[in-house]
């Protein structure tokens, strides 16, 4: 299927990311006001809302587009754990494509309480092991074990990104830290450490999805979705595990979808979001996009020819569940349009977003273009 | 926009609605299961699975794709109150037309404990009487005032709906009622009785969405999803009210879109199924869809051309909140297909599907064509 420049993102915004615990409704409607007052797109455009949460809220979707004072056509909540603000961004995208809407809100939120992706309850094979640094420790492992992946490369993952958030002014975590001080940080299960890990907080983003002819009235930058990819493989992760436990085939099933939906390589990508739950994930996945070769992700975290999670990623912005792919959009398309401030990545034309759940059971890849 | 033929449900199956509680995931596999029992669709086929539940599990979607032994591209949760199951169907819809998904899955579920609708907690403009059956009474007290409905319309609406429900083998209630046992049933509300009310139980239903090539390889019979409605008005009652209260602006905005996009009017639809989560709601249904005059619902009961929840409807089936929508479009496949079994409506070639959320806070329509 090929759909080039038929839906573009016109407009994105994302919340300060804190440790407090502020109203949901009130958080999700905070990106959405910036972008009614940032941009002229008007609120009686919008026939779509999406609202991407695992907060369990009755009717949220209704009540949000209440507050916002919008009355659309279309409105529902999306979850699917931590690849719940992508599922949202495609299904947004879909209803654009197949012409039922020309204008499309998706919003992502989440609180800092919410226990939706701290244990994974569901899944009885992973036993008393059902906090994801359980499965981030035996990736990590695996990895090392046969590609001689290193303790230091996982940690400059955290160096690098955390060196990214301490520009970004709506990062959870404003500052640096060293190789040492990741080193040297509380292991929480072994290979994993604290710094390894990104930080369940609060937070909301929001994109607005538009038909081509609309995005051309809306903005005079819009941003194409010109490459969709998603994969569920199972949810149990005794099923997950392949041989060799060092890739995820839900990522690169999902990555192949993508490029070949928008004609693209991986070459091609000049700047990517990458869901660094974990150090280890972001390692993994420069081989499951393809970025690299298998068992060199580890070498691959000094390149600097692609720009990868100049926001912070999740190890330096924050994790709110349902909000991050949609941040992760919101900040590709920011980057593409020339507007992310004091993380820009000079003449970017080409990005991609890849947003997982659980061990990536579930993928996505989205390749974003101006 | 017109998109005649292009999607088409192929396959429908719903369980035994029930007031016991039984696993809500394996409730949600039971009718899945049926179809890939009972038609030629192999779970090979199935490239999206859309969960539509307002109970609050944890990755829910993915948990049930690999009970199902499914390994789909995308998979994800949706929830919109009462109007979740329609929601879920037009994301599913949208994403076979946009082409991202030749064949899709939705499965709506629900358990008799989930309380997500049984009070309306989010809207304190409700005060107390935050029961969907105080809002059913002031409709009816409306209706009633303005236009001289009666109690006893509203009570055979019961005995219509139960009387078909008497020959649906799925149904929450298979006994037939009389005028009298409703008329003397307990006031909850007045004028709203016990047997004017739809009971909130435990139910599943599926339909397997295809594309135009798709359809045609999977079944003789595939009917195809010719109109799309949807309004969102808002969250709050006090907001949503109008002048004289008799009438759903939700609704008929829905249906003013759902015909437009199937260029079909109401006298073209042989069966439909309304959301008569009270009775009232069916007499106002009437109206809103413009099957007959605004203040004529009253009377409208007893006509005999359009065949009107011949499953039972809510009143009948039971309603289980997230199931609801999808058990609606189920029956009218299986109608338009004929395949209705002990329920079928004879040589009905065009069908419609109205659900609604909250007081009709949000509608969706569907016209289904054969």
């Amino acid at each position: 299927m090929e759909m080039p420049e038929e839906v573009a993102i016109v407009a994105s915004a994302t919340s300060r990311f804190t440790k407090k615990e502020p109203s949901i409704f009130g958080l999700a409607c905070h990106p959405a006001l910036k972008i009614f007052q940032k941009t002229k797109i008007d609120r009686s455009e919008v026939n779509a809302v999406i609202l991407s949460t695992c907060s369990m809220l009755q009717y949220a979707s209704s009540i949000v587009c209440e507050m916002l004072g919008l009355r659309p056509n279309k409105s529902c909540r999306i979850d699917n754990l931590c690849n719940s603000g992508t599922s949202a961004i495609i299904s947004a995208f879909s209803e654009v494509a197949a012409g039922l809407s020309d204008c499309s809100l998706v919003i992502g939120v989440e609180g800092t309480n919410n226990n939706s992706a701290k244990r994974l309850e569901w899944d009885l094979t992973r036993g008393l092991f059902n906090h994801p640094v359980h499965w981030a420790s035996l990736f990590a492992r695996s990895h090392m074990r046969r590609f001689g992946t290193t303790e230091e490369q996982m940690a400059s993952v955290a160096v690098k990104n955390r060196m990214n958030s301490s520009k970004n002014p709506l990062a959870l975590f404003r500052n640096k830290i060293t190789l040492e001080e990741v080193m040297n940080s509380k292991k929480i299960s072994d290979p994993i450490k604290k710094l390894d890990s990104s930080y369940v907080c609060s937070g909301s983003s929001a994109v607005i999805l538009a038909s081509k002819e609309k995005a051309k009235k809306l903005t005079d930058n819009p941003i194409w979705i010109k490459g969709i990819g998603q994969k569920t493989t199972c949810a149990s992760l005794s099923k997950l595990l392949s041989e060799d436990n060092t890739g995820l085939t839900s990522t690169q099933e999902a990555a192949r979808q993508a490029y070949k939906m928008s004609r693209m390589r991986p070459q091609d990508i000049d700047v990517a979001e990458l869901h660094d739950a974990f150090t280890i994930n972001e390692i993994m996945a420069y081989e499951d996009l393809f970025f690299t070769k298998k068992g060199e992700g580890g070498k691959f975290v000094t390149q600097e020819q692609l720009s990868i999670n100049p926001r912070g990623g999740l190890l330096g912005c924050g994790h709110p569940i349902g909000c991050t792919g949609v941040a992760q959009a919101a900040e590709i398309a920011a980057q593409l349009a020339g507007r992310a401030g004091r993380t820009q990545v000079k003449g970017c034309r080409t990005g991609l977003i890849h947003n997982m759940a659980a061990a990536g059971t579930s993928s996505s890849v989205l390749v974003l273009g101006c």
